[in-house]
């Protein structure tokens, strides 16, 4: 007897088949006493043709009717998820964000959730139906349909869960849980049966993207205990939780990867306050993201800036770290877009100084040569040439012992 | 100057194409300096498209359901529609049922509209924003979405118009006009420049389906002048009316017929009370639409019975009938499915008694047996043979000299 939200993305809900697979198991949680709310994406393919169509319009089309347009997607597999749990004798009803009273802010196609009303919820609920709410939508103060942008059906999940206080809020997608790293890249990787939130973000941002990184946020900021699953296996996933929760935690439980990364470094800036705005304004101002920063000073008034960019905006930011080295004086602008960004990531290592080192000592006696190092209070990153990144991964997976179930 | 509601149906918002061609024409009424409210249907194949979804989950779908899935197919084209504008400089938003305030009864697939909240549409018009409004949908007032059935958007277009009292509302179809009968049949049939309310009813029930009659009824009851015209060529198409409108009406306006129909005459009904509702009752409650009630009383206390069906309902009607044959102990049944029903249609036969003459003589002239006849105020109804159907109307249209504008 649980009241549990449970979340299908685009794939799970891709055809009729698989609408009539997620209605058995949403019975088999009411048969087993749970009551459920369930929120679906809209089918896979759906939202893409409906960008097909508006694009044949107008490529820059206002973005509140491209929200009114996408939302429709949501809006069919509501109805057809309930009608195959009426079908099966499950009472279940529909409701788009609007009817549940999602609230946003007005920032159409990227909206922010304000609030859930969770009183029609509660009084479904109490009726023993299940509700189905189409995800990834919502409206603002004057009534427009809003949208959370892509996979913001993840966040609309664990909103629900936060309103009706949920005991829990599954989200089931194509893996069966997060791993300790990529199995692809190391075979021996460990679905964990558990991860800390503050681990889940680092992961999540850092490569190994199996939630939306806003609902996981969503889900520290309101103590909602999330758990990712397949819909297509049985299995228990891997829960996201506190750290209070786990007292001992493992030093390290996983490794993430990014093989997208550029490393850009302009050279001897001449040292003043605002050096580092300076240097990344200009980038930030042609929209391109900035991941890792790094800057040394160097001793003779000068300092050393690097930063790492997706790889695809490598020689835009190169041609404007050019101009910006010339206005500033600085020495000269070095970069690589053959590097890859390899971090050990856990909360465990807060209390202990130990990782750094068995990190730095492992990949060195593997003859791997770390470029930069960037560290968090629960990760530590290094750039390395791109060539020796699945040779890294393995080396930490080991040297963490990763592939063994941790003592708890 | 004029505040002009225009309705455009799926054959005329099919295509990417065919949009941009309506948001063309609302621009020209733009720039001639009329207010424009547009409503629009799903694109033509889209609601099939839905259906065929919810089909193989459960043709039996919960009709809520059913409805939350199909009025997703006009929110994709109003906001479509909505791009088309914008990108031609002419500010227009586009509104579900629910924003506008559709409120109707809870009757799923068939609701029926109960108020249009106008004060959204007021203030758009206002601020020169052209509302484009989504049909066939509405609101029941626990805000369930709700469908008004097949051919709902002209009744939503007339629904706003009469809230926002609207100079004229347009009906935009694949036809330029309602013309005095099937200009498939009658080569000479002419495109009548206007026609009351009362004989769109009749010619709209009769086999001239070129507007939803609910819609017809709903712009008389509110004085809605309603106009049909075509949504590919110029013209000025059919304006809709009032008797009073035009003092000097012809005597006959158009030749109505329907060749689907099925003729059942049950003889010998011993005559009592509620004769009618004994015979009739069985086949309502097979849900057979019964059209043409013909009761003759024959003088020996027996009455002969005469009803029509659509063909594709004649034998399971039929069968029924034979039953209650029996019941009733009444002395047979007579079927004909292959039967024409042809009705001259006017306003000015109400002051005038010669029409049933002239009908009925030249259709003898022409050596075409009259099976039956049923006359209303304003139409004069015959059932005939189904071969001599086309004979008829050609005669029909001659005698009433149809293919000359009528004099004013």
């Amino acid at each position: 007897m649980a009241l549990i939200v449970q979340k299908f993305g685009g794939t799970s809900v891709g055809t009729v088949e698989r609408i009539e697979a997620v209605a058995e198991r949403v019975v088999r949680h009411r048969a087993a006493g749970d009551d459920v709310v369930v929120v679906v994406s809209a089918m896979s393919g759906e939202t893409n043709r409906l960008l097909g169509l508006a694009n044949a319009i107008d490529p820059d089309g206002s973005a509140r009717e491209l929200d009114v347009l996408v939302s429709t997607g949501e809006q069919v597999t509501i109805a057809l998820l309930a009608m195959a749990l009426n079908k099966r004798g499950c009472a279940a009803q529909s409701f788009t964000g609007d009817q549940v009273k999602i609230l946003t802010d007005d920032s159409h196609s990227k909206a922010r959730i304000l609030d859930v009303e969770h009183s029609l919820l509660n009084q479904r609920l109490g009726e023993g139906v299940v509700p189905i709410v189409a995800g990834f939508q919502g409206v603002d103060e004057n009534n427009n349909i809003t949208t959370l942008g892509r996979g913001g059906s993840d966040t609309t999940a664990v909103a629900i869960a936060a309103a009706i206080k949920a005991d829990e809020c599954q989200i089931y997608t194509d893996v069966d849980g997060v791993y300790t790293t990529d199995p692809r890249v190391e075979p021996s990787a460990r679905k964990m049966n558990t991860i800390t939130f503050e681990e889940m973000l680092e992961m999540a941002s850092l490569g190994a993207k199996v939630l939306q990184i806003r609902s996981v946020e969503f889900a520290g900021k309101y103590n909602v205990p999330l758990r990712v699953l397949s819909s297509f296996e049985e299995g228990q996933g891997t829960l996201i939780t506190y750290e209070g929760l786990n007292m001992e935690k493992p030093l390290v439980s996983g490794i993430a990867f990014n093989r997208d990364e550029a490393r850009l470094t302009i050279l001897g800036v001449p040292d003043q306050p605002n050096v580092a705005a300076s240097v990344l304004a200009p980038i930030g101002k042609a929209n391109i993201d900035i991941d890792m920063i790094i800057q040394n000073a160097v001793g003779d008034n000068t300092a050393d800036f690097t930063f790492t960019v997706h790889r695809n905006d490598f020689a835009r930011a190169k041609a404007i770290l050019d101009e910006t080295c010339a206005k500033l004086g600085a020495k000269g602008v070095q970069g690589d877009d053959h590097i890859a960004k390899i971090s050990v990531v856990g909360v465990g290592m807060k209390s202990h100084a130990g990782v750094a080192v068995t990190m730095f000592e492992s990949l060195g006696d593997e003859g791997i040569n770390i470029q930069q190092i960037s560290t968090s209070e629960i990760k530590i990153s290094v750039l390395v040439e791109e060539k020796y990144l699945e040779l890294a991964v393995r080396t930490l997976h080991a040297a963490f012992n990763l592939d063994k179930e941790p003592v708890q």
